[in-house]
């Protein structure tokens, strides 16, 4: 870390000055400038190239009060006081005002780039309040691409530990932008993104709100983030947040007379949003801002914003690209549980040995082998199967508190088998956690569950959250579970395990800290292909708002739309081609990539899918070439340590040409591109398989425009060649 | 188990018939009655030697209906049924009446005998409902001295689980009976006794409900059990819950106009009583009846209805006798806490090493040497510090979720030189797992702490929950935490390890089963007597309430009645005398008995301390020499597997005679009693240290009429002796 104290950059600062900061970056071109207003409520306000991006905001939080002092030991006295001051927005005056600057390059474990820099200047008020004497910090770091701050509460005598009725952080919008939402929601993400003006939310919520095992609504106006925004002058601006730790997950609540958004922490069962003990702070909110969007993809503020990583050896911490033993039990084709002999299953008392098999089970030793064959024969690195383990027949809707053992298998599961066969086929077997949100279950079988993987040698586990979460009326979100996940993640870490967590927590660039947290949902995910279909353009909105926080496992890789020539009784269909399928392992870029459809599918297109088998996980650069959210996004990455570069263009639901200039190459160097393009007749929903692979020979010098189709896509491979391996191609 | 039907006994049920059953007990003197009301509703009532003890009373339950179906996998569908119907109490014809009887003795691990009888007849009747085709079992069981009930839950289609709003078990009194009650209270029950006309608890109510560290009343007329009762024609009827496991703990609510006491459950953070899956049962309520109190004190029903031991092995479970580092710091002498240097402490943050002492800390290596040094001397088991480990700084009324770690100890308690002391001492040591109510974090720490204990040799554990439970919103005796208690003694168990567990839910007889709970508090204990003092006579109704469900570490031996001599700052006033505190190591049996005062007080009165030094733990065989709730008890105790015999009388407000026939003894032998007595002019207010003692030769035909004090009593060890011995020795 250099931090050092800026001379010359800012104006000396003199008491009477205090009132008013301003904060550039380090090019000059976003300037932040915090005061105070009157009554001493903080304000802050920000603006890019001269345009006003925040309006002045308020900053602040709202304590609950009437905190009882009760004594213990001699006299058991109760005293109702009306300390603290329940306002932490207000009467304040600036005491400090500290200011740094910044420059590093650090080098992440995996990630889009191998190396990252981390550039800003930092401005921290310390702002004290009449009446209460109570300090508090709010730290501003301005980046090139945007802004990060944050509250920090020192140790003091005046605030020892307070609770948060709510965060009063505001986003004051200049206009009625358009944005890309989804409702806000304290127990899922898994909502298609609606397009609308700001002012629309209110009227289109309620449509928003698709149907899920968990959800609980708040406001018609409350949306979550990463919530990505477009200004009718072109600005574009996505707010969310950085170091997500031992607080509440943020929504935003947008007031829509006046466009402006206020902080909206996740509660708990008392309606209480954060126990504080300081020091300690908030997590930082971000406000990444350009007037081109490939800038919001290719920003790393999330990242830079938290903590260096905490793991000391990562060399256990691999990508992984795997199969699973998943898609057929989405869809229905078969089922994660074992028997319908039982009105319902208790573990350790139901005896599964003597129960009748349905039949439909999918983790059978058999069908798992065959799963490694294919898995092993085609170069990938591990394997999920769910349902492997007792206890699926009741697993979710039940309030169940004792759902999952996490280490018994059903009968016609042979463990031991299945491991050493696995090991012998060189795939690492990936364990599935599913809690049903049982956190207290979980916990209490955390060490057995993950001394298991240790010891049968499964590398990373795939988490589950799925149904209300118990402790009844805590939710997804809430302090106290985010921590559980934390809890889970540090733990973890202690046994060398790597992390994907589902339905947990949206990630907000913890990654970086704790590597081992190789991927999440905390989105609407590719099963929904298989619940009645997602939107066309939905992976063209994902990498503006859901990846900012972090890779998602999102599972891509679906050959067959039609899924219901995997079950007869499901309609669902795959809303993409083919092609934009597999531009999805490069557009969303994480280092847990599955292939997730049946092996017998993709026997079927073995030439397509050779650019999953080929694509790699992890990157030493990685460019935007074109991009505008919900309707394309076209990236190109240079693997880690190698020499092969992938692009992928995925488009939404106008077909469009898709334009690749390969200037990124090495000057001079002969290179062979494999295309994979839709073909010019495919489309979505009629023609999604219809597609072209042509091999080229490419330059620095070449540039490629291809036709993109509906809800299709382009994914592109490049290896390096010589002239004569190159000889015959069409040159581009 | 020597279950058999009965043939001959009920005369056979024709299937008309089946709308009412009668129930005897084996002696015939209590009747239970079953019929169906009007409606379909089960009622039960119940008879004493032909006085109505329970008038006609509605069984049943309500349930939460409109429970959404949803469906997982192929299309997620969210379907609004009303289907479970909410009423669980009405509708039903009876399907089947099975009626036993069963006669056994069986032999407790520790105890006030070591055979207890479990003898009764039973009327098990399956109730089906019209409409919902749903089944649920009501067993009776009839004893001599009372009735116990439970619902069960067969396992079926028709309700795999369920979620009780209410539970609506009625106990409909015949008249305006006088009580002995404590507030309803979700979390506490730390209240002094109330006696009153029923009719009078709803304007006594809010006087009774003193401050405490964590309290939820509910209602005006909630009280809590064992709740006796006595009528005005000299019967005394206790109402209390057997077996509380996987429930919600059940208050009592009256109906004060009808006289109807109706159960009232816990509920958690949503308002819900309690999550089933079928098959499950609720616990048992019971109603122990006799017009003879003693035969409430000698009833073993709570216990006769818990389930047979299930600890294979228990040879590790002993009683111990033990003294503490607690009384000085309950009355403020010393502290628990180590340093004022911080505002508020983080454990693995604070630094201690470099903290400055305040001076006060009560768990240092010295002091506790000085406890371990008497109580060696003095042939005691064990030795309780409290205080010893981090974290007690700020350890209540912050909402702290990581409070304790449990294992580390501060800088000025030597861990390894204080074990290694003990060990050499012949003193085992008890831990101390003060867990501030942070129930989360306790499970997190439970496996590390106990190996801890196993490492370093120490049998037993007290467990605390001051304050708060966490998570938010749940109860000290809600399902959900009721579950954790059960969880932490059943891992003991594994571990192999004896709980005490403070502020938790009042026990229930489960120490039948798990004899490894060895003690609780569960009730205003001893350390109120340095918080303003406890009522003179509090020790004359535990026996009849909270004692019913379990024995409690009570704490007793406190010589030293003006607290203001340890704490100058402490005004209490410790409300007995001295050989009252004595009485209650023989009428508050516990295989867990503490010697609460400082060795510096047992100083100035060891020949009264021998006593506390004899005293046995574990009975053969007790007897109810007299007693009356609220006035008086004398009980003799036979040790277990020894000759000696012990005598408490337990005096209430008024002074009173104590009479004991000694005819218990073995006839013809000698023996030499020594009698702890108050002396003539002994009051609880301002004289509790006037005592005698007087050895007294004895046989089968003594008999002692001797007067105990206002907040008096009696102790009376009895040793065989030769004719030698006794000589010169007054008879009796």
């Amino acid at each position: 870390m250099k931090l050092k104290h800026l001379i010359g950059v800012f104006a000396c600062l003199l008491p009477g000055m205090l009132q008013a900061q301003e904060l550039l970056s380090p090019n000059k071109e976003l300037i932040m400038n915090f005061s105070l207003k009157e009554g001493g409520v903080p304000v802050y306000e920000l603006s890019y190239k001269g345009k006003q991006v925040i309006k002045p905001s308020s900053l602040g939080l709202e304590l609950y009060g009437e905190q009882e002092k009760v004594e213990f030991g001699s006299n058991v006295n109760r005293l109702t006081t009306t300390d603290p001051k329940t306002s932490l927005y207000d009467n304040f005056i600036i005491e400090k005002a500290d200011t740094a600057s910044h420059d590093e390059t650090w080098h992440p474990v995996w990630g889009e780039e191998s190396a990252i820099r981390n550039h800003y200047n930092e401005l921290a008020v310390t702002l004290k309040q009449n009446g209460t004497n109570r300090r508090m910090i709010i730290r501003f770091r301005l980046f090139d691409d945007g802004l990060g701050f944050r509250y920090e509460f020192p140790q003091q005598q005046e605030m020892r530990y307070f609770i948060i009725k709510e965060e009063r952080t505001q986003f004051a919008m200049v206009g009625d932008h358009t944005a890309w939402w989804i409702p806000g929601d304290y127990d899922t993400q898994e909502y298609d993104y609606t397009c609308s003006r700001l002012s629309e939310i209110r009227r289109l919520q309620s449509a928003a709100i698709t149907d899920n095992l968990s959800q609980t609504s708040f406001s018609p106006t409350g949306v979550q983030t990463a919530l990505q925004m477009k200004t009718d002058d072109g600005l574009y601006i996505n707010l969310h947040e950085a170091a997500l730790v031992n607080y509440a997950c943020m929504h935003l609540n947008l007031n829509d007379a006046e466009m402006v958004f206020e902080s909206w922490l996740t509660p708990d069962a008392m309606g209480a949003k954060g126990y504080m003990q300081t020091p300690c702070q908030s997590p930082w909110r971000t406000v990444i801002v350009s007037d081109d969007a490939r800038d919001i993809l290719a920003s790393r503020i999330t990242l830079n914003l938290n903590e260096p990583c905490k793991i000391e050896d990562t060399s256990w911490i691999r990508p992984m690209k795997y199969m699973g033993v998943w898609w057929e039990m989405i869809t229905g084709k078969s089922d994660w549980s074992y028997t319908w002999d039982f009105p319902s299953v208790q573990l350790g008392v139901t005896d599964y040995s003597t129960a009748k098999p349905h039949g439909r089970h999918g983790a059978t030793t058999e069908n798992v082998k065959r799963y490694i064959d294919f898995a092993s024969a085609n170069g990938f690195d591990g394997l999920l199967v769910e349902g492997w383990n007792v206890g699926w027949e009741d697993w979710f809707g039940n309030s169940k508190d004792y759902v999952f053992d996490f280490v018994t298998p059903y009968p016609d599961f042979d463990l031991d088998e299945i491991r050493d066969y696995a090991r012998s086929k060189g795939v690492r077997m990936i364990m599935h956690h599913e809690t049903s949100s049982s956190i207290r279950n979980y916990e209490r079988h955390l060490d057995k569950a993950y001394q298991f993987m240790v010891d049968n040698g499964y590398p990373a586990l795939k988490s589950g959250y799925v149904g209300n979460i118990i402790p009844r009326g805590e939710h997804h979100y809430s302090q106290w579970i985010v921590n559980h996940y934390q809890h889970a993640l540090e733990k973890a870490a202690d046994y060398r395990l790597m992390v994907n967590a589902h339905e947990a927590v949206r990630p907000t660039g913890l990654c970086r800290t704790w590597p081992n947290l190789i991927g999440n949902e905390s989105a609407r995910g590719t099963e929904y292909q298989a619940f009645g279909g997602s939107k066309p353009n939905h992976t063209t909105v994902l990498p503006f708002t859901r990846l900012v926080g972090g890779p998602m496992d999102y599972t891509p890789g679906i050959f067959e739309n039609d899924i219901n020539k995997l079950n007869p009784n499901n309609h669902s269909w795959c809303n993409t081609t083919l092609v934009n399928q597999l531009s999805l392992y490069v557009t969303m870029a994480s280092p847990l990539q599955m292939a997730a459809d049946l092996p017998e599918n993709y026997a079927r297109f073995m030439d397509a899918f050779q650019f999953i088998k080929d694509v790699a996980l992890d990157w030493d650069r990685s460019l935007y070439l074109e991009a505008e959210p919900g309707a394309y996004l076209t990236v190109a990455r240079k693997e880690k340590g190698g020499a092969r570069w992938f692009v992928g263009s995925t488009n939404g639901e106008q077909g469009r040409e898709a334009h690749v200039d390969f200037s990124f190459l090495d000057k001079g160097k002969t290179y062979i591109a494999t295309v994979y393009a839709d073909a010019p007749d495919a489309h979505y929903k009629d023609n999604p398989q219809a597609y072209t692979i042509t091999r080229y020979c490419v330059s620095s010098r070449s540039k490629l425009d291809q036709y993109t189709a509906p809800g299709g896509g382009m994914a592109v491979s490049i290896v390096e060649a010589t002239p004569a391996e190159a000889k015959g191609l069409n040159r581009l």
